[in-house]
C-alpha cells in the first residue's frame, strides 16, 4: 500500500485499431505525499493519448492511480512516472500528462510531459 | 429498441452544395450502458462535418441517437460507430465526433474521433 | 412583413480604406420560423468581416435581421442567405457567419460559413 | 426493467440517531421517457433529507433511480413517486425533492415537492 | 396571428391534488414588438406556480407563448396579462411571473408580479 | 449639459394600478465626475420599485442618467438624489436604488438606499 | 497513522472573548476511505463556528484532518465526528460542518450536521 | 511604516444624515504579515456599515489598510482591529466586517464580526 | 473637454530596450459619443503592443482617453484614431487595438485594428 | 527586506534530464511598491519554463518574490527582472512570464517576456 503499483494497470484491445482516436480522462482526486514533509499533495490530472492496439482499462487505472496515495514523491516525477508507465504498459502512439498541483505556500504549480513514438 | 439502429439516419439536401460551411451539433442527452456492468453511461455529445451534397436532418438524428439507450457499448465503439454510421448515410467532406462521458470512479473521459474524404 | 428584405441593408463609406481592421458584430436577438412546423428558431448570430471601401451600417443590418422574423426558413440557409445578401451589399474582404440556434429535441446546432474575396 | 422498482431501495442504520443532520444528494443522470411521446427526458435531481433512524444506502438509490429509465412518466409524478417512495423507505423527519427536466421546445421545467413528518 | 390567444392555454389534472408541489417553467425565448416603434422585444420568462386541481400543459403554454410574437405590448402588461391568462385557465393557489427584457438604450428591465389565492 | 436634469423624467400611466409589480431596472452605463478630481467615475446601477399609479418612462430615465456624465458628484449623491428625484417624479409605494462604483485605489464601494411610503 | 487522532487538535485563545465574530474554514482536500470498499472518497469541507474563548489553531486542524487518510468512515460519521472533536476542544458557542462528497455512481452527497451551546 | 495607523483614517460628513444608506467598501489588496512566520498573509477584505454623521473619506481608507502591511497580526485581530477603529472614527450605526484569507496549508479562511449600536 | 487631445500622451524610456515583451492594457471604461444621436457610447478597450524604446505613460494614456468623453465618433474612428496617435507617439514595433461596445440596438459590436513597424 | 533578493533562489536537480516538461507556477500573491507614489502594486503572476537541468525550488522561490514587497519598481522592470533572475539561477531551455497587475485608474496592465536559450 506504500508503493506505485504498475502492474495494477490493465490493457484492453482497442477494436478499431486502424481508426486514429484522442482519449482524454481527467480527474481531480489524485493525492502523494510531499517526500520532504510527509505532508499530502492533491492534483488534477489529465492523461490524454492516441492508441495503437489497446487502451488502457479504466478500473484499473483507477487503481493505479490509488497507489501512489501513501507514496512520497516530488511534482515532476509524479508526471515522468505516470507517462513511463502507461507508455510501457499499453505503447500508444502519442501521449500527454498534466497534473496540476493544489497551491502551497501561495504557489500553483502545472507540471506537462509528453511521449511521442518514433 | 434494443439496437443501434443506422436506418432512423435521415440525409436532406444541402441547397448551396458549392459553399462550403461547418455544421456542429450538441446534445447533453446521450446514454447508453455499460457493456460489463450493465448500468447506464451518460455523455455529453459534439458533432461537427462539412456537408457535401446533404445534412443529416435533425429529428432522424435524435432518434438515431436514442436507438444507443438499452444497448451495451464502450466508449471508444461510441464514437467510431456514431462516426462509421453518419459517414456511411450522409457522405461528407470532414467529420468530426466527440463525446466526454460522465465521471465514473472518480474518472470523466472523452473520446475524439475524426474523418476526412480522401 | 413576411420576406427577407436585402433592400434594407445600407452601407457607410470605411474612413480608413487602406487600414485593415476586423469588425465583428453579435447578437442574441436573430430569430426566424421552422419552414415545416411554423415554429420560432431562435439564435445567437455572429457577423465577422474585413471592409473593403464600405461597412454595414448597424440599424439597417438590424432592420434586415428583423425581415427573418416571419419567414420560414433552415439553418444553413438562414447563414448562407445572410452571407451571401452582406456579400452583395458591401463587398468586403472578407466575412464569417456563425449562428447558434437554440436547443430543440435536446440538439444545439450552429452553422458557419465563410467568404473570401478572390 | 420497464417499471419503477421501490423494492430496491435498502436503509442504513443511522449511527447517530440523536443528532439532527441534513443529507442531499445530487445527481445529473435522471432519466425516465414522456408518457405520451414515448421520447426520453432527462432532469437534473436534487433529494435533501432529515434522517431520523435511518438513511438511504447511496448504491441501493442509484438502482431504485435507474427503474424509471424505460418507464413513461410525467415530470409531476416523477417528484412525486420518488419522494412517498423514499418517505416509506427510510420514514425521515423532513424529505424534499427537486427535479429540473432539460428544455423541450424552449420550455425548462422544474418541479419541487416537500415532506415534513407531522 | 397578431393577438394573444389565452383559448391555446390547455390544463391537464394534477394527480396528486393533496400534494402541496410548485412548478417553474423558464424560457429564454419570449418575444413580442414595443407598442410605440414596433421593434422586436426580447425577454428571458420564468413563471412558478402551487398547483390546486390542474396543471398548466407545456405545449400548450408554448402556444399561448408564442401567440404574442406580433403583438405590441409594454414589460409591464405582458406580466401582468401572462398572469392573469393563467390564473384564469388553471387557477393555482400561487403564481409569480418574471420576465427580463433584453437591454434597450443601455437599460435592462425585469418586471415581476404575484398571485395568490385568497 | 451640466448639470442633473430631473426634468428630463416622465411618468407613463401604469396599467393594472390594483397589480402590484415589481419593476428592476440595471445598467452598466452610469457615469459622473468625481467632484475633487475631475475625473470620470462609472457605475453599475440597480433600481426597483414598486409602482403606484404612474411608472418611469424608460428613454425619459435614460436621459435623466446621462444628465450625471459631466457633473461632479460624490457616491452616496448619486444614490440620494436619483432616490429623491424618482420619487418626486412617479410617488411609488417603494423604491430602491444601489451603484457599485467601479474600483479606485483598490476600492470598489457599493452604496444603496431605499424609500418606502409611509 | 490509520486513526483519527482528535488529540492533534490545538485551540488558541480568542484575543477579543466578548467580540461575537464568525469564523469559516474550507478546504477542498478532505480525503478518507470507503469502510466497504476500502477506496478513497474526497471532500470539500466546510467549518464556521462563533468561538466562545478559544480558536482551533489552523496547523493543528490540518493535521487533525490529515488523520482521515488511511481510516475507513461513512460520510454520515465524518461530518459527525469532525463536529464532535472539534466542540469538545474548542467549546465554541456555535458550530457547523458540512462536507461534499465527489461524484460516486452518479450521486454527489453532501451531509450538514451543527452544534448550537445550550 | 511598521504598525497600524488609525489617525490615518479621515471622516467626511454624510449630506444626508437623515435617509438610512448602506455603504459597502470591498478590496481585494489586504495584505499583513503571519505572526508567528513572519511570511506575507492576503485577504479579500469587504467592510459594509450604515452611516450616522459621517461616512470615511476612501483615500483614507486606503492608506489605514496599507498600514498592516509590514505588521505580524492574526486573522481574528485583524477583522476586530478594522472594525474597532472604524467604529471609533466614523460612529456608524451599523458595521459589518469580513476577510476571506488566500489559501494557507490547503485551509481557506474567512472571519466576520459585526457591530450594531445600542 | 471636447476634442481628442494626442499632446496628453507621454512615453517612458523602455529600460530593457533590447528584450522584447509584449504589454497589455485593458479598460472598461472608454466611453464617447455618438456621432448622430449625440448619446454615449460605451467600449471595453484592449491595447497590446511591443515597445521599442519607450512604453506609454499609463496615467497619461487614461488622461488621452477621457478626451474622448464629449467627442462624437463612430467605433471605426475610435480604434483607428487611438491606433494612429499611439504610433506616432510611442514608435512600437507591434500594436493591436479592440474595442468592445456596448449592446445598441440588440448588437454588440467589436472593432480590431493592428499596426506593425515595417 | 527592501531588496530584491536573488540569492534566496535555490535549484534541484532535474531527476529526468533527457525529457522534455513544462511547468508552470502562478500565484495570486505578488506585491511591489510604485516606484513613483509608494503605495502597493499587485499582480498575478505566472512563470513558465522548459527546465534543462535543474528545476526551481519552490519555497526559495516563494521567499524571492517575498523580497519584492517593499521595493519600487515599474511593471515592465519586475518581469524582466524576474525573467533574468530566473534565467542566471536555473538555466531553463524556455522560460515565460507574465504579470497582470490590478487595476489602477480604470487600466488593467499585462506584461509579458520570454527568453529562449540559443
Amino acid at each position: 500500500m506504500n508503493k506505485i503499483d504498475p502492474k495494477l494497470l490493465k490493457a484492453i484491445d482497442y477494436e478499431y485499431p486502424g481508426k486514429r482516436i484522442e482519449i482524454v480522462i481527467e480527474t481531480d482526486e489524485f493525492t502523494c505525499l510531499c517526500p520532504w514533509s510527509g505532508l499530502p499533495d492533491f492534483a488534477r490530472l489529465r492523461i490524454s493519448y492516441i492508441p495503437a492496439k489497446v487502451c488502457v482499462e479504466l478500473k484499473s487505472l483507477k487503481f493505479y492511480l490509488y497507489s501512489y496515495r501513501n507514496v512520497g514523491i516530488v511534482h515532476e516525477s509524479v508526471v515522468n512516472r505516470i507517462l513511463s508507465d502507461l507508455v510501457k504498459n499499453i505503447k500508444p502512439k502519442e501521449m500527454n500528462i498534466d497534473a496540476t498541483f493544489n497551491i502551497r505556500g501561495g504557489l500553483k504549480t502545472t507540471v506537462r510531459a509528453e511521449y511521442k513514438k518514433r
